[in-house]
């Protein structure tokens, strides 16, 4: 199932794909979807970040190999910098080179605290595509990650939520002004998304619609403004952006 | 001025007092608040965390001496963490040592970016007391502090926000269960509030509601479940909460 937010005139709404129409919800995060009545056609249609997440996660070094002899490790980046499809990232040419990391997103679907393995499926709303932008050379400045990770339109995230997949095994190719930049795959992830659960509900709760970036396996790649930035996952879809100067 | 936030049978209000009693205002954000009629009295009032952050931060190693020598550094806390006066502080025992710590919270009033000096105070709606709680063991574990900070109501905040406050030299005791631990004051923090917001919105977007947790200057102390913690600063009030295990 597809479920993602729509700008309409009456504000921004959930939608679910069915009979290849945007169909707008109730509540997307209910056990049992509930159909309100409208519904938009695809084509047109302007879709939003298909989450708002109150909590913003990204895994640090997850994705060389080695990765899986350091501990499991996790930043907080700021709601604020989540943008959708088409939205720009912005880019401050005085913080330095700045690149896009293509990432698969785990969406949450219910409030969740000290999860074990068993219940990590049930704890998923499903999967979007994520774009974990740094300005990488901030990162020597501040290991805290503030200065490199906040930038406005610096968390693309879309363009819906992919509620039936499998997150072991999904393709990543990153594009800079349509030339790939970097593939690879998730199963390159030092720690799963099962896992990474389990360790950040040990310390902190999570809740529906909170957004975990699940790691970079070397899918990255710079960016200036002009350009535009595509990530590709396979089986969910492609998340563009242009880039422009702050 | 004082603005809160209360519980209500009708749900969470923004209120204003106003000759001894918290009125109902439209928009705690705006500059010249609409009294929407309700009112209630003070006593028995429920407060809540005075304000919802999208963007809770921490300021680092800001109160000792020596600490202007080092660059500013900020970290993002969850804004799940914030609770209001009253609610417990969780602590997870399997994580060691947990501290309190009062601070000076920085409400922001409106979206701010690359703030200049003679811009912040017109940025700022006013001041509440801060409780930046962390399990200092976790910080050895984890320089991001994703494991040290996060934890369950590790953020209090309140009782309320003060708008006519001069926070260069506001006293800060700590209490734990009625016993003074710390005393300091706001004109120990090695950068100052308008230092702090011109640093952080070269970074990143603050916006309305927002919150900067100052710093803690040697303001801390250790608090187990069934402990009561006490931050009190001059020109606000005091904001108290209990303590119970996970």
């Amino acid at each position: 199932m597809r479920l993602a937010r729509i700008a309409t005139d009456s504000g921004p709404r959930p939608v679910c794909l069915r009979d290849g129409r945007w169909h707008e919800v109730a509540d997307p995060f209910a056990d049992i979807l509930t159909f309100t009545g409208p519904a938009h056609d695809v084509d047109g249609a302007r879709l939003l970040a298909p989450s708002e997440p109150r909590v913003l996660l990204g895994m640090a070094h997850n994705g060389a190999p080695g990765d899986r002899d350091l501990p499991l490790q996790a930043f907080m980046k700021s709601a604020r910098t989540v943008i959708g499809p088409e939205h720009p990232i912005v880019v401050d040419q005085r913080l330095g080179k700045v690149v896009v990391e293509g990432e698969l997103a785990v969406v949450i679907r219910r409030t969740c605290r000290n999860l074990r393995p068993e219940d990590v499926p049930s704890a998923i709303l499903g999967y979007a595509i994520g774009n974990d932008v740094t300005a990488v050379e901030q990162i020597a400045l501040d290991d805290k990650l503030t200065q490199a990770k906040h930038g406005d339109g610096f968390t693309p995230l879309g363009p819906w939520i992919e509620t039936d997949l499998d997150p072991g095994d999904v393709p990543i190719a990153v594009r800079v002004n349509g030339v790939t930049v970097a593939e690879a795959s998730t199963e390159q992830l030092a720690w799963n998304v099962s896992e990474q659960l389990v360790h950040l509900t040990r310390y902190l709760t999570l809740g529906p619609g909170d957004v975990v970036l699940t790691g970079c396996p070397f899918t990255s790649g710079p960016v200036e403004p002009g350009d535009r930035a595509e990530i590709t996952l396979d089986g969910i879809g492609t998340l563009s952006n242009p880039v422009r100067a702050l």
